[in-house]
C-alpha cells in the first residue's frame, strides 16, 4: 500500500471509527462522533468507548469489531497508545489521533508518539498527529447531504467545494485557514490538521495532494520540516502540476524557539528553507495575510504568470482605476513587488482617448475618472485588456457601484484570459459580477497588488 | 482671523450654505443638501441655485443672502469661481469646493483654482478643494438628531463618535476610511478631504487637529506636500500632544508620476520626506493596513510606548497565547518590527507553573495551552501582566472563547494599564469584553504585533 493510497484513507474513507464517542457533549469525542454524522458522509460510522453505550445512536463497542479505513482517535492521552493497537489490530488503514499531550508537551510524551507510530507501521497503518484538529475532506461525488465528511474538532467548516487543498502543523492555525475560507468565499478540497507529525508528515500530504484530481492548488503551514529532502521532492511533485504556497512559521529567531516549544519542531536555518523552496517553484510567504491573500489568487480559474511570462524581471501589468489615491497606493505597492507598470500602446492611448474625459491620466495606473460616461467603460476597459503589453490588470474602484464598470471588467477578462484581480470597495453590483466571474477581490490595493506579484511567482 | 479659527468655520459651523443644490436626486448637489439635512446638524442651512426653486423644504436663492461659517460648493467647475467669489462676498469663513475638473485636469484648471483661492483670501475666506468629497465632523454638543455634522458627498460616514481625526488629499482614500471605521468600528473626530489644496493645505488642518481637544489621534493620507517646512511645523504641533499616523502615496518612482497626474501634487524624493516626518515624530506607514491597523491601536484608551519604554532599543513586550502556531507567527512578526520578547521573570514563571499545565511552554510567546484550567486563567494572566518586566502585551487565541479569558485580559489591561492588543478569533465573548474594554483587535497575528510596533513608535 503505497504511502499515497494510504492517505485515501483520510480523505476519502467509506468506514470511520471514533474512538472516545461520548455521551457527554462537553467532550471533544462526543463533538468529533457529532461532526462526523452531521456531515455529509455516508458511508459506515463505528464508535468505540470502554463503556459500550450509544452514543448519538451509533452502538459503541470497548474495541474495534472490524477494520475501517479511517480510525479517529479521541481519548486522553494516556490511553492513546490502546486505541492506536486496537485500530491497528482490526486492519484500518489510517488512524487520527486529535488527543494532545504528547511530543508537545516534553520527551516522555514524544518517546509515547514514537511508539504509537511504530505499533501503526507494524501493522501497516498510517498514523496522523498527534496533537491535531482532524480532517475535512470534499466528498466525490458529494452525496444527498452535502459535499464535506467532517473527521474534525471543527464545528465550522469551510462552505465553498473547490480546489485549494491544504495542511496545517497547527491547528489553531488550521482554525484561522477556515475562518479565511468564509471570508473570502475560498473554495476547499482538503484540510488536515497534521499536528505533531509522528508518522504521516508534510512530505506525505504533499505528495498526496499532488496526485489529487480535486486539488488545484496547495496550501502549507508549517513550523519545521522533519525530512528535508523528501519534503522538497514532495513539493516538486506538487508544482510540476499545481503551484503550492507555504506559510513557515519560526522564520526568526524568537519565533524558531516558540515552535520548539510548540509542535516540537526544529525550526532550523530559514535561509536554507527559502532556497529549497525557491528551487521546488514554491512561493514563500511572508505572513498569514499574505498567504491567504496568495491562495485567493491562485484558486482563480486562471493564474498571473500562468503564459508567457518574461524570465527577466517581473510581470507587465494594468493598474486600472477610477480612484485617484487607492490607483497611487497600488503603484507604490507594484514597484515594491517588482511588477512592471509600462504605459498602454499607442493604438491603446488613441482608442481610450475617445472614450474617457481628456483628464484621464492614460499613463499606468491608468485612471479612466469617474467622470467617464457610464457607457463607455466597457470599450475603455476592452481596450486596455486588449492593448496586448499587459500581462495581468489589477482592477481598483472605490464606490462607483456602476454595473457597466463590473461587466466591462468580466468580459475583458472573459474575452482575453488574462489574469485579473481587485480591489473594490461600496460596489455591491460590481462586487456580485466579479464574483461570479471568480475574479478575486483583495482587501487592499497594495494588498491586491501584492497578492497578483506573489501568485506570479509560481 | 487665524487659521484655526477659519477651520472651526468648517469642523464646527452654526449655519452653512450649500451651492448647487438641485430637485434631481441623481445630482451631487441634491446629495450634498440631503447629506446636511439628514446629519445632526442642527444649525441655520440656506441653498443656492439659479433657478431660485425650492429642494428638500428649503428655500434656494441665486446668491446667498447672507454669510454663514461654511459654503459648500458642489456646481459645475465653470461655475465654480462665480460661486465662490458670490460666498467670499457674503462674508463666509470657509467654502468647500467639492467639484472637480480644475488642477487635476491640467494646468487650465490649476490656473482656475488658483484663481479661486486669490478670490476667497481677498475677502478673508478659507477655501477647501477644489476636487474633494467634503467634511464630516462630530457635533459638540452632540445633539437631538445624532452627533454628526455631515457635509460631504458620503451616504455612509462614521458611526462612532471618537477620538480620531482624519485628513486626505485622496476623496476615495476618504472612502476607505469610512469603510475601515465601520469594520473596526473606530470613533472618528473629524474627517474632511483636502483635494487639490488650492488653498487650505494639510499643514493648515495639521495646526487644527493638535489644538482640536475633540481629536486624540491624527491620521493623515496624502500625495504630496505643498509646503514642505509648514507641515513639519504642524506635523510638530500635532506630535507634541497626540500621536500622528501619515500615509504617503507617491512612495516609490511608480506612485510619484500616477499622484503628479492624479492630484498634481509633486511626491518628491521620499526619502527627505520620511526623515522629516521621522524628526517630527510622526509615524509613517508602509500601506494602508498598516495605516488602519496603526490608527486602531493609537485611538484605545492607552499607548505602546506611552510611558517607561528605553531610548535604545524595541519595546519589551509578552505574547500572551493558547494557540501555538499563531503565537509563532507573532513571535517571528515581533523580531521583524524590532520588539523584544524576553521570557518572564522567575517569580512569574513560578506563579505561572502553578496555574497553567506542566507542558504549558513559559517563555515568550507564553503559551498557557488549551488545557489550561479555565478558572486558573485571569490569575495566569494577571501575573505575566504585573510581571514589571513588559511593556505591552499582545493576546494571541483562536478559538477558545472562555469568557474567564476574555476576563483575565480585561481585568488585568485595567489593574496594569499595560498597553494591550489582540488577535482573537471564533471567540465571541472574548471579543464582547475586549471591546468593552477599548482592547484593540486586529486582523492577524502578524498586524497585532505590527501595529503594536508602529503605535510604539509615536
Amino acid at each position: 500500500m503505497s504511502a499515497v493510497s494510504g492517505l485515501d484513507g483520510v480523505f476519502a474513507p467509506t468506514a470511520v471509527a471514533v474512538y472516545g464517542a461520548s455521551r457527554n457533549p462537553a467532550k471533544l469525542g462526543h463533538t468529533l462522533l457529532k461532526n462526523v454524522l452531521d456531515s455529509g458522509f455516508e458511508g459506515r460510522v463505528l464508535a468505540v468507548n470502554p463503556a459500550g453505550e450509544e452514543v448519538l445512536g451509533v452502538e459503541c463497542r470497548p474495541s474495534l469489531p472490524e477494520p475501517v479505513d479511517l480510525a479517529l482517535i479521541s481519548v486522553p492521552a494516556p490511553a492513546c497508545p490502546d486505541a492506536v493497537a486496537d485500530a491497528a489490530r482490526a486492519g484500518c488503514r489510517v488512524a487520527v489521533v486529535l488527543a494532545s499531550g504528547f511530543g508537545e508537551t516534553g520527551l516522555d510524551g514524544r518517546r509515547i508518539e514514537v511508539e504509537m507510530a511504530a505499533t501503526a507501521r507494524a501493522h501497516g497503518m498510517r498514523l496522523i498527529g498527534p496533537n491535531c484538529m482532524g480532517v475535512v475532506s470534499r466528498l466525490d461525488p458529494p452525496g444527498a447531504r452535502g459535499g464535506w465528511f467532517n473527521g474534525s474538532y471543527f464545528w465550522r467548516i469551510p462552505e465553498v467545494v473547490g480546489g485549494v487543498g491544504f495542511a496545517s502543523q497547527s491547528g489553531a492555525f488550521g482554525g484561522m485557514f477556515i475562518a479565511e475560507c468564509h471570508r473570502r468565499r475560498l473554495g476547499v478540497s482538503r484540510f488536515l490538521s497534521l499536528g505533531n507529525c509522528a508518522d504521516v508528515t508534510e512530505g506525505d500530504v504533499l505528495e498526496y495532494l499532488a496526485a489529487d484530481p480535486q486539488t488545484r492548488v496547495v496550501g502549507l503551514f508549517c513550523e519545521g520540516v522533519r525530512d528535508g529532502r523528501r519534503f522538497i521532492e514532495a513539493a516538486r511533485a506538487v508544482t510540476r502540476s499545481k503551484p503550492m504556497v507555504v506559510l513557515k512559521a519560526g522564520k526568526e529567531a524568537a519565533g524558531a524557539r516558540a515552535a520548539a516549544s510548540h509542535t516540537g519542531s526544529l525550526a532550523g536555518a530559514h535561509g536554507a528553507f527559502q532556497a529549497a523552496l525557491d528551487r521546488a517553484g514554491a512561493i514563500e510567504a511572508l505572513d498569514s495575510d499574505a498567504f491567504f491573500d496568495t491562495l485567493a489568487v491562485l484558486a482563480a480559474p486562471f493564474r498571473p504568470g500562468g503564459s508567457g511570462r518574461g524570465a527577466a524581471g517581473g510581470l507587465q501589468v494594468a493598474i486600472i482605476t477610477i480612484s485617484g489615491g487607492p490607483g497611487v497606493l497600488a503603484a507604490d505597492a507594484a514597484q515594491r513587488a517588482g511588477l512592471k507598470l509600462v504605459p498602454p500602446a499607442p493604438a491603446t492611448r488613441a482608442r481610450l482617448r475617445e472614450l474617457v474625459p481628456s483628464f484621464a491620466a492614460l499613463g499606468n495606473p491608468i485612471d479612466l475618472t469617474p467622470q467617464c460616461p457610464a457607457g463607455n467603460f466597457p470599450a475603455a476597459i476592452r481596450a486596455i485588456f486588449e492593448d496586448g503589453g499587459f500581462e495581468g490588470c489589477i482592477v481598483i474602484n472605490c464606490g462607483l457601484d456602476l454595473p457597466e464598470f463590473g461587466r466591462g471588467v468580466v468580459e475583458a477578462q472573459r474575452a482575453t484570459g488574462l489574469p485579473t484581480v481587485a480591489f473594490v470597495l461600496d460596489t455591491p453590483r460590481i462586487e456580485a459580477e466579479l464574483d461570479a466571474a471568480g475574479i478575486p477581490r483583495l482587501s487592499s490595493p497594495e494588498r491586491a497588488v501584492a497578492a497578483f506579484a506573489a501568485g506570479g511567482r509560481s
